[in-house]
């Protein structure tokens, strides 16, 4: 197995780098995280920058994401099969339930959010596309990992903290929650990620009857269980969706 | 001046590639289209897997763009201060206009949309954050050119190919309407980009005075210019929510 390329896994850190924490980062920092001498972190970053992937502040001379990133991440969305084959019943779910949905795949250790339905009133709702959500306390998540063996492996290798105080941690409990995902076919978030909010997924199912996805609701605890459960045509609904989102991947019927 | 780094370059390169026209590519493509030997290209688009830039369709083999690119997109647009700024000012005037607001910044040879507000209606819409839109015939692109030197040397490089039967392809037509751009501060589009779409955008300045962006609504033509020409009341709308985000940015009030 020939070796990967050095200069191009120094870069893709780099983005990382400037993705999380601080995201304004001058060389000098750049170069002490990663452990490289000033002028090798300089080579890589003028080039970065020559291609548009990071930019730097004129003012400072720090460092931080570049646009070409956002060109880049819209054409990833245009190729990509599943979100174009759950665009129609993705709407028609957040119609039919009045709430947002979203529709999530596997990435790195978390959720990553594909596309995402408005709940249909004139809120003001900020766009949760590229973002991540988290693994083993959402409901997208709980499915990816009830399903998906390498969501699996994934969310026992990294940190299950608390985010609530309804957040499932302990792992027998985890792993229970995971039997009752797969014994019924949906997983429920109620306040485990974010106080307040409650959601509910489905998997989603490729023509080989891979799980590649999962689609859910997401909204006030009290709107989504309003007598401590989940309420019945919701889970109807987001299985509907998930089901119709599978036929149009290919997965049969049965 | 060090030279860049050629790896970088031809892994930006197969980026680009995937990002435009066929999307899904096998190895053989990508190497003859690059100009690279099948094992350089190999070396290259192993690694951007390894790091989740692209993906393998595992029945064809063939490449396509990665999650990770998403993530690193909205991360991009998370500390993306023009945007930010602009957040609350645009949802007002897509309320007070009823038509979708666009914000849209200088990338390459084109208008980077940075940030997208629905039309505040229950129609379906396509968010377009992170698509681009020609520099010579949007409102946006127009404003650019006309303000922003690097935009206007960028559209003179550029094909200024006809989009509609209206499209200014003609340079002293063009530049004319740059001046007039200028000389009122605020570009137009009827029907030049699309057929039956108009729009109207305004420059914003940050505290240097630089033109870092613009910012203008788009709807059908019958709405925006009922008469022929657009609604004075839009382009005061319009023209108010650029001064707005600009003065949040630090520029002067003169």
């Amino acid at each position: 197995m020939a070796r990967n390329i050095q200069s191009l896994e120094r870069a893709a850190a780099m983005l990382r780098l400037l993705a999380g924490g601080e995201r304004r980062l001058g060389l000098s920092d750049i170069a002490s995280t990663l452990g490289l001498a000033k002028g090798t972190a300089h080579g890589i970053l003028r080039t970065l920058q020559a291609e548009g992937f990071v930019e730097q502040e004129p003012a400072s001379g720090r460092y931080q994401l570049g646009a070409e990133l956002l060109r880049l991440g819209n054409s990833y969305l245009d190729v990509h099969e599943l979100r174009a084959r759950a665009l129609v019943w993705t709407d028609d779910l957040a119609r039919s339930s009045g709430e947002a949905v979203y529709l999530g795949v596997l990435h790195q250790q978390g959720v990553l959010i594909v596309h995402h339905v408005f709940r249909p009133d004139d809120s003001r709702q900020v766009l949760e596309v590229g973002a991540m959500h988290p693994l083993h306390s959402t409901a997208l998540g709980k499915v990816l990992c009830a399903f998906d063996p390498v969501a699996h492996s994934e969310v026992l290798e990294c940190e299950r903290g608390p985010l609530t105080g309804r957040t499932v941690t302990e792992p027998t409990a985890f792993e229970e929650a995971l039997d009752l995902t797969r014994a019924r076919g949906w997983a429920s978030d109620q306040e485990e990620t974010w106080e307040g909010v409650a959601s509910l997924a489905a998997p989603i199912h490729d023509r080989r009857r891979m799980p590649v996805g999962a689609v859910g609701v997401t909204g006030p605890v009290e709107r989504l269980c309003p007598d401590g459960t989940l309420r019945t045509e919701l889970v109807t609904a987001v299985r509907d969706c998930a089901r119709a989102v599978s036929r149009d991947l290919g997965a049969g019927r049965f």
